[in-house]
């Protein structure tokens, strides 16, 4: 049995998985947020045990133990460093060098990795040079690989990219139509992202429709706070919403999806925008965000759209940016056997899955309500007569992390 | 009976075409190109007649007469001038006052028109106002304008607009997920082009049809140097494939169609572009030409393919674009009685048309090879049992211009 690490680094923050290995079992999972300041908060959610009653930052709530606490910390390390000290005070661990492998999620891979790595001082460099394609993600998972590499010299240290899995895409639909020269020069072209979350997505709905997953036409919708949907042909990444980058593609909270490209120049010169302004524009104020005025957050827009039209107008925006997608996908593969819905409003939003397929009739996509109502799990929400299956699978990224760890291990 | 002018006026050329109305019999159609230079050229193209012969500058080949000048000419009014003093000379009208009404093809309408209107100097202003939409074209329709007005007092003056026929879209269709205050603040929407084409086809898809437009489901697709592709539903129009400009959509000859949006200030960095250069860079130097580096010209790149790569891979991505957006508006309208080609492309290259709708057999949209080879004329080329059909319509804007101007006559 070995323990491997899962981890998410952004650059004020650090998302961790603990699995035992290969029972594919959770240990803990926990969140360290505001890197670099003083009053930077360290979550760890375990199963509650002897160790855990006896601290004061723990609360236990049936089986269930939840660390808390708030304090100064300068660097990624140091938050590293402290997240393990607990693990190990938790008795979650007994000793750092249980933790025999830590897979990282690298936001861009470029065309260099098509597959998840054993993380060499190459990769390293190559992580690095790759931050022009992930200028807020790819260092900050870079610097998340140093620390731990730090302070677990032993274990095996992976790299997942969230664009491996679409580097399967044929050339007619990854290349812009932009002259050549730019995906020569600069690698201008789509690589997508949530890689990690469609190949599992597609792998399980494989397995709920007892299909091989090389024989079917999928349609993998991971829709989040960012949203991208994948066409996955023949167990392959076809084509996929998002872009050079994950701006493009379908509304998502706080992301534009698709814009007519000579609007950028337009408003920066309206708006009197630099560059990094317009970016931050299009990434973080529009969206849900930014068509509502109001909320990113999809639940907060269902509560207030009857009397509010923005946020209702906002909601079918969204719903038919879904709806394109499903229609674009299916006449790019020659049909599709199923829907898969994941992500936090894929899997948990039943009205927008029912919204979304209300509108696919017209291909025999149709749902039980029955069973898409309150449906939050793992389900065949398909009515009986459904021609094409839409189905609900929760992601879980962390898993196939190990897993790729795992494998890498071997 | 009255004679009225259609006119598209650019910045350095003006087409036009003199129709005979209500009969909707072309009189006379030319070009002046190079307005501005000391070489420029008109080109007149009319029914032989007496006074032909006897013109040096005339060339008749049969029932055709062809008249074509090489002069000096200032300016737009110049070059009107003497167009109207030709059409005299050669007999084409007895007198200017004979045209009774103009009407010019205006590229940008944003939300004031929702379809065509006389001018009034308030209409000018407003088409001076929306430059920001069109700065290459509204100015130069305005100068066109201005022209004809001082050279025929007395005739009706009308502006058609490319972007009326596309007011119908509902909000959520033609508003981009970005802060709606740049809506609001600019008019920052969807406006879409092509529309007295998309208009014309769809009102002739509907006669071939047999059946009353308001109750069909039509996907128009005017594929050109310029391309565009509209749902149109209940004969008005539902979604289209440009934007906020002529930039968005499928590949064009030079344009990019769509890109990531975080794309444009990337390259701009890479290659030092002022926002100038990078707008030439998307409408001039993408499309075909850009990722073929051959040829902008869809014969070039079939007589290129066998042997060039690049050629070939940009006739399959401009054919697997034209897919996405068959699929997409499938999915928006819930179906579609109808396919409509229209433009160089959509109407001369049966091999194109044969090529998209290869890839749609899953729709059940067949063609008729027999029917569909060599076809360049207006035709029903479905398979029998096609589920939806398949029409080549050749697109006439000039017609849908004069009756415009005739029915503002009224």
């Amino acid at each position: 049995m070995a323990k491997i690490m899962a981890v998410n680094a952004g650059s004020s923050s650090l998302k961790f998985q603990l699995l035992e290995m290969p029972k594919e079992q959770v240990i803990a999972q926990g969140l360290i947020e505001r890197i670099g300041m003083d009053d930077a908060i360290v979550t760890i959610k375990f199963t509650a045990n002897d160790q855990a009653a006896k601290n004061a930052e723990v609360e236990v709530s049936g089986e269930k133990a939840k660390f808390k606490t708030v304090t100064a910390i300068k660097d990624h390390q140091v938050a590293i460093n402290l997240m393990l000290e607990k693990l190990s005070e938790l008795a979650i661990i007994a000793d750092f060098n249980e933790i025999v492998g830590v897979g990282h999620r690298v936001v861009a891979g470029g065309e260099y990795f098509d597959k998840s790595v054993l993380v060499t001082p190459d990769v390293l460099k190559k992580i690095d040079e790759l931050a022009d394609y992930a200028p807020l993600h790819n260092p900050a998972n870079a610097l998340g690989i140093r620390a731990f590499q730090a302070l677990l010299p032993n274990a095996v240290s992976v790299a997942v990219f969230d664009t491996s899995f679409h580097q399967t895409m044929p050339k007619v639909n990854y290349l812009y139509s932009l002259p050549y020269e730019y995906y020569q020069k600069y690698g201008a072209r789509k690589y997508g992202a949530h890689g990690t979350s469609h190949r599992y997505v597609a792998g399980r709905a494989a397995e709920i429709l007892g299909k091989d997953l090389s024989e079917l036409k999928l349609i993998t919708l991971h829709l989040g706070a960012g949203a991208s949907i994948t066409a996955v042909k023949d167990g392959k990444s076809f084509d996929t919403s998002m872009g050079f980058t994950p701006l493009a593609g379908v509304t998502m909270a706080t992301r534009s999806g698709d814009v007519d490209a000579s609007l950028v120049n337009f408003i920066q010169t309206k708006e009197n925008l630099s560059n990094e302004e317009m970016l931050t524009v299009l990434n973080k104020q529009s969206g849900l965000q930014g068509i509502s005025q109001l909320s990113s957050d999809m639940r907060d827009l269902l509560a207030a759209r009857e009397e509010n039209e923005q946020a209702d107008l906002a909601i079918k925006i969204f719903v038919d940016r879904v709806v394109r997608y499903v229609g674009q996908y299916i006449a790019e593969m020659g049909g599709a056997d199923a829907l898969v819905f994941t992500a936090g409003i894929g899997e948990n939003a039943d009205w927008v899955r029912e919204e979304v397929i209300d509108r696919l009739g017209y291909f025999g996509i149709t749902i039980d309500k029955a069973k898409n109502d309150g449906c939050r799990e793992e389900a065949d929400v398909s009515a009986a007569d459904a021609k094409i299956k839409t189905l609900v699978v929760p992601t879980d990224e962390e898993l196939m992390i190990a897993r790729d760890v795992q494998s890498l291990m071997a």
